[in-house]
């Protein structure tokens, strides 16, 4: 099977059938801070939330509801709508009776601080404002952005080997709170695929793991993380492997772009574990990695401080040993199999790898054949400025 | 059985029988950098060592030579003398070879970067001028610091009703890469009670729980962590329950000292988890908001954002619910069992509560009878500044 990918321009607004915009609701001083998307066909919806223990209420809403199918979703910044209770319930069902439209199952998704009511007379007034046949990418995305610097967007259209073809696109928001468990901080997924429901599931799933599963910020879950897939079939075409390529592609991309716009981050890391015991070890030393404070500061400090990764490994609680592991700046082997490769030389190969804005950390624990992949960022001044600044 | 702690003036140099100061051996610029606690006779010798799978060689040598008693230790800062394979233990051996006086099973304990060769030659130098004769507490506190901005030392002389006493002393060095798993950065205790050698074991492990065990300055479980008990029996005297009262203390104190010098901190916090299923889930609360970037930048912003407290008990796995669980800056309530208690002048008086230099945050999380508390601190700018420069 073979297929095309060709980047969209305005991503979910391209999207057959789609309609999306923000508006300023006066949440934030003066930006985007309320949104919709819309389809003009019903879509079929799949989700996959945050695996903290206080789900938000917009979470807690979806789930009672058990929606499986919507034609309309509203979402909001500044404000989590989390530890709100029944309350927090009770104010999206409120807002949502206010829709000037009629709509299948519509539904809330929200970010910002947690342990606020909704301002909901806001909220009600904007929506009475949006014009519902927007196809507004840029003003959605911002609509969602808490301390995120830029907006996070992908679309593509997938041309199928008979000719059709279907478009997917992706708009998410990150910047703090990063440390997803199973789902992540909002994304937006729509398609115009004809989609057979339980593909949706299995891909959305399948495609977290090596995307918003294997990112990390600043180790924080937070109580809003979530995944939307919406499919509305418009397209009438559909081929599995295609799908799953498209999907996979953006939900990477955009977990990328979350760790790139991690709150101060000026770095974007691999952390590329392999010969482990198995994946899942693989997996928890490069989460570690990702989440140890001595290793982001370092990272910081474009300082090649191999020492402090091998500690988070060994930390890490995963099998391992000094005789057989090897760390590597990209090419640049620093420690192999307990030898200290770490002279001058190295050592200014090492730090001019790590002074560029991307690059890989490479470390083979080299005793089994598990591997996996986590994406991290430094932690910096930037970072402590606007999280003992700013409320989220 | 009732007993008296009376304070120490020098700590271990006031305990009978033990000698020790630090010496400027050129490992630091000039400070206090290699030093050595002796004892006039055998000591018996308890210890607990990091869980990280990468121990250094300072604690492999100790093990593999089984040591149960010695009357001699050696300690160096500067260099971890961590991830440096058989050649750091053959290091270890030549220096201890080169004691210039009989010792019973000599051992090491070092502190600083990991990944770099022991400097053999300044250590062996610096040990040919020791007074062995000294009772310096103060050089020897120095010696074992690296980012400490204090010393951190603690004692006490245990009266019993008997009219018999023994004194039991001890010194650590905290800082950085501080999150230990059923051990911590170096702390020495010593003492001449006349301690069974099972209660050594028994009491070391059993207060490590709530001393070293409970704190953290920035989840990273460093390589060479080791807490060891000397007790050389000099003082004939000994009772179980006041050795343990004593010990919990000093353990506990030392602890806390650790916590309050953490990189760059300013407060000390305890993390009062109670009300949980049991007390280990109430540990991995505690812990995990000691751990939490998102409460620690909160901590340092001194703003009151009990949303972040409760979303990391939420991602903390335990058992919650949003319905049951109470937070509270000291006796301020902020969130009660679904009710938001957070007007303005809640706010204010938390605030106010987190202006101070040392306080409790409280969450009872209504479920069962699960209690713990764990020590954390702030952080901020200069955490970033010293890790990102200084190379540990």
């Amino acid at each position: 099977m073979s297929y095309t990918l060709l980047p969209l321009k305005n991503t979910i607004a391209d999207v057959e059938g789609f309609y999306c915009a923000g508006v300023k609701a006066g949440l934030k001083e003066d930006d985007y801070d309320v949104g919709f998307i819309r389809s003009d066909a019903p879509c079929d919806v799949a989700a996959l939330f945050t695996q903290n223990r206080f789900q938000a209420a917009p979470i807690k809403h979806f789930q009672r509801r058990s929606i499986n199918q919507s034609d309309f979703l509203l979402v909001n910044s500044k404000n989590a709508n989390a530890m709100t209770g029944d309350q927090g319930i009770a104010d999206i069902e409120e807002i949502l009776q206010t829709l000037p439209f009629p709509a299948l199952n519509p539904f809330m998704s929200s970010t910002g601080v947690i342990g606020v009511r909704l301002p909901k007379e806001k909220i009600i007034a904007a929506v009475q404002t949006f014009d519902l046949n927007a196809k507004d990418d840029a003003s959605f995305a911002r609509s969602i952005m808490t301390t995120d610097t830029f907006e996070k967007k992908i679309g593509f259209e997938v041309r199928l080997e008979d000719g059709t073809s279907f478009k997917i696109a992706g708009v998410a928001k990150g910047a703090g709170m990063i440390n997803p468990q199973l789902a992540t901080m909002l994304c937006f997924i729509a398609t115009d695929a004809a989609i057979p429901r339980a593909d949706m599931r299995e891909l959305l799933a399948k495609n977290a793991e090596h995307s918003f599963n294997a990112i990390s910020v600043d180790g924080d879950t937070s109580t809003n993380d979530s995944v939307f897939l919406l499919a509305n079939g418009r397209s009438g075409a559909y081929e599995k492997e295609a799908f799953d390529f498209a999907l996979a592609k953006i939900m990477h991309e955009l977990a990328l772009l979350i760790v790139k716009d991690g709150e101060g981050a000026k770095k974007l890391v691999a952390f590329e574990v392999k010969g482990a015991r198995n994946d899942q070890e693989a997996k928890r030393a490069a989460k570690a990695l990702t989440n140890s404070l001595l290793v982001k500061t370092a990272l910081f400090g474009e300082d090649p401080n191999w020492g402090r990764i091998a500690s988070t490994i060994g930390a890490s609680g995963v099998e391992c040993d000094e005789t057989s592991l090897v760390i590597a700046f990209e090419n640049v082997v620093v420690y192999d199999k307990g030898r200290i490769l770490f002279d001058e030389e190295q050592e200014e190969k090492a730090h001019q790898i790590m002074k560029k804005d991307e690059f890989r950390i490479i470390c083979d624990l080299g005793i089994g054949e598990g591997r996996f992949t986590a994406y991290g960022c430094d932690l910096g001044y930037e970072y402590v400025k606007i999280n003992a600044e700013y409320r989220t």
